[in-house]
């Protein structure tokens, strides 16, 4: 399997030229099977490696992700050249820099990939561990044990890396993958994915727990999307459109990243010096993020003194600043925030501000504008931070810190498959805890019911 | 609004010879709404009411419980009478002698009813729990906070207790919740909700958490199952046809609970009167329910022995054994089982039996005939028992008792909405805390991301 995965590999790298968006037949091994056919062999595969990945030790698992890691570092050139033929044929096709950003490896980003891999491998891992254990009146005793969720696919956008990052958390966490890729990064994932392989051959744990969609034909996401016998979730990685597209045609539970509209309210009474670093640094860290502040908020008490300092402060940034009513009496230079201002994800260097009455008006606009991502506050008051921790209905809600936290690294999670705007299963950034699902063990001594 | 609906109740009991299954006019206050109209409103209302009733005190809930068991108390004779109206209709319809049960309401029940939602206001709320706190290198403590799903939508059979049943549960983890009842049921379930209504109005909980949908037309569960933006999670309440249909058909998250196709493994070694006595609960403790034991699994180390015991002690209580083929060489007289016997849910006096080898083919058996509902193994060996427990993929696995005890009130959750067959969220049965979810409660003191 091995050597015809490597062969396959290696001709479509030389057949770059063909196009890999639509071109399913490139792959050898799969030109017989129709797209449905080939991702339900694949979802078969994936649930009986699940099986065995589900109580596979964690020794076991951290050796195959060590094994990996290994594979990767030795393979550096192959997986280059291959992300060399799919840049080459992104660029033919005109793509945007942002996107060939994305798909583009170095030695660097390689060297990060496998790095982060032998992070995983050095987490913990929550499977097996068991909570509870309370005696019932009947004698039983009621105990959880955390279990893998099953199988899950996870669809993104041409980014290589994504491949290895959601194959180790994926595993870490006991569950077999079904991975796929943008079409621009057929080549790359392909070399990438038979590294993984490499590795899962040298472990004890089944090669099928890490298999790649190895057709570029988009009927197979659909099969994917409606294959709820071999697949428990779908994890797509993407813009709003990807997931939105996802989540409307999937019949698999979506673990869904959709708005960051992220605010930070700057409350009456706080340390203005605060609040103003703050809200820099979560508009400035980086505009692309989903927890970029997009709408400041401010207490119309500290808003006379407050608003000069926003203003200054990111006149450097060029960061365009667009005020509500109020604002406009302050700083008559701003722009007029339109009605749409206030639910618009910008993701770059344009912010709205409003000036509000108070805590309550501030938890009222987040709760009714923003989209339930990450909230903070600038406060120095402890009931008014109660109250906006308790009410705003958020997967995060900071107090006193940057927006631009909201990740599964900063929280201590270690890896992070993604960041959940789902109210169900599990919120904000997901790891390898939020792969992972409980199950009842219940004891006796013979006992039976009356 | 009370007194409108007081009238809107009153007279459609009056009119009851009208078919309420399509008369979705007979109600007053919706008559101007077609069936989207009506659900969509009920859907603003209960997002609204439950941004307040998601930070309501304990206290208030609790008071809110008890005011509406007051209710219910009150006002038995005019729900008795309701419901004799109902079931004059279901009569005239011919509607079959299960349902008639499930639909009657007598003073007993109706007692049961209101003692259920005084236990759950007796029982702990676990919103607003946190839990974790750690702190991270940049200084961020990081615990997560207890919170409701936000809007609840239940899809029942015509049974009326679960009007009453699901208000309090949903009532209690601070969700607002939207019911939709079975037509056959509607006289009644009006009468429960206005009870409902009537309590929450003395209490500081919003009167729109609990609001019944007031038409008996079957576009207004379309219109609930596809109202994202309104309702958080659905959950049907009602047999695998219910189930399936509804999970087909929604947009929003659904709780479900299919199959129950439960095992017994007896083990080589372990005591057999045990065994025996387990088998028999786990079969006849009650048939219709899904815990019920439908196929033993036994090792052919103990089958001589133990299958004449099972023959002799089924007997009485007239179930019809089906056994594997070895099974009958041992019990002739036996009937023998077919291959759709493994994977049927007979709810009934029907008992598949088959001899396995050990206790990894009783594993094997299960992950692939069962549901993953509720398993047993009856052993008297630490690691085989260790065996099952890990590798069988089940919601609920018991050592050494019977499958029937898969309840949420055997488990120590009081109240019970269902049992869950998902593997997100929440597996097994369902009370309180599988009603909420968690939030990220990040604090620290103007932290900023370098």
């Amino acid at each position: 399997m091995n050597e015809t995965l490597n062969r396959a590999a290696a001709s479509a790298v030389a057949d770059a030229v063909a196009d890999v968006a639509t071109d399913a037949d490139a792959v050898a091994n799969v030109a017989d099977l129709n797209p449905q056919q080939h991702v339900k062999a694949l979802g078969e595969r994936a649930r009986t490696a699940s099986q065995v990945l589900a109580v596979a030790s964690t020794r076991d698992k951290n050796a195959a992700l060590v094994a990996i890691a290994d594979c990767l570092d030795k393979r550096v050139d192959e997986i280059l050249s291959a992300n060399a033929q799919d840049m080459a044929s992104a660029r033919e096709r005109d793509l945007d820099a942002p996107l060939l950003d994305r798909l583009e490896l170095t030695p660097a980003r390689l060297q990060s990939m496998s790095t982060g891999i032998r992070n995983v491998a050095a987490q913990s891992d929550p499977v097996g561990a068991m909570s509870g254990g309370d005696r019932q009146p009947s004698g039983l005793v009621i105990a959880k044990m955390r279990v893998p969720l099953g199988v899950i696919g996870v669809i993104y956008e041409s980014r290589p890396n994504v491949t290895a990052d959601a194959a180790a958390i994926c595993l870490k966490s006991g569950n077999a993958v079904i991975l796929r890729g943008g079409s621009e990064s057929i080549l790359s994932n392909r070399v990438i994915a038979d590294c993984i392989r490499q590795g899962l051959e040298s472990s004890a744990i089944p090669t099928d727990a890490v298999q790649l969609i190895n057709t570029t034909n988009r009927d197979a996401v659909g099969a994917l999307l409606r294959m709820e016998d071999y697949v428990d979730v779908i994890i797509p990685r993407g813009g709003k459109g990807l997931v939105t597209r996802i989540s409307e045609d999937a019949r698999v539970p979506v673990i869904k990243h959709l708005d960051g509209i992220c605010h930070v309210y700057v409350d009456e009474g706080c340390d203005l010096d605060m609040a103003l670093s703050v809200s820099v640094n979560a508009k400035t860290y980086r505009y692309g993020i989903c927890g970029s502040m997009e709408t400041l908020l401010v207490s119309q008490k500290v808003a006379e003194a407050f608003l000069p300092m926003v203003n200054d402060a990111m006149a450097p940034h060029e960061v365009e600043l667009r005020g509500c009513e109020q604002c406009l009496t302050l700083q008559p230079h701003w722009t007029a925030a339109m009605d749409e201002d206030w639910s618009t994800e910008y993701l770059g260097p344009v912010l709205s501000v409003k000036v509000v009455a108070d805590v309550n008006e501030a938890i009222a606009h987040i709760n009714h504008f923003g989209s339930g991502h990450t909230d903070a506050i600038i406060t120095a008051d402890i009931q008014r931070s109660e109250a906006f921790v308790r009410q705003v209905d958020s997967s995060s809600v900071l107090v006193n810190a940057a927006t631009c936290f909201a990740d599964g690294a900063e929280y201590g999670l270690g890896a992070e498959i993604g960041i959940s705007t789902n109210r169900m299963h599990v919120r904000g950034p997901v790891g390898v805890l939020g792969l992972t699902t409980e199950k009842y063990v219940v004891t006796g001594n013979g006992t039976i019911r009356s």
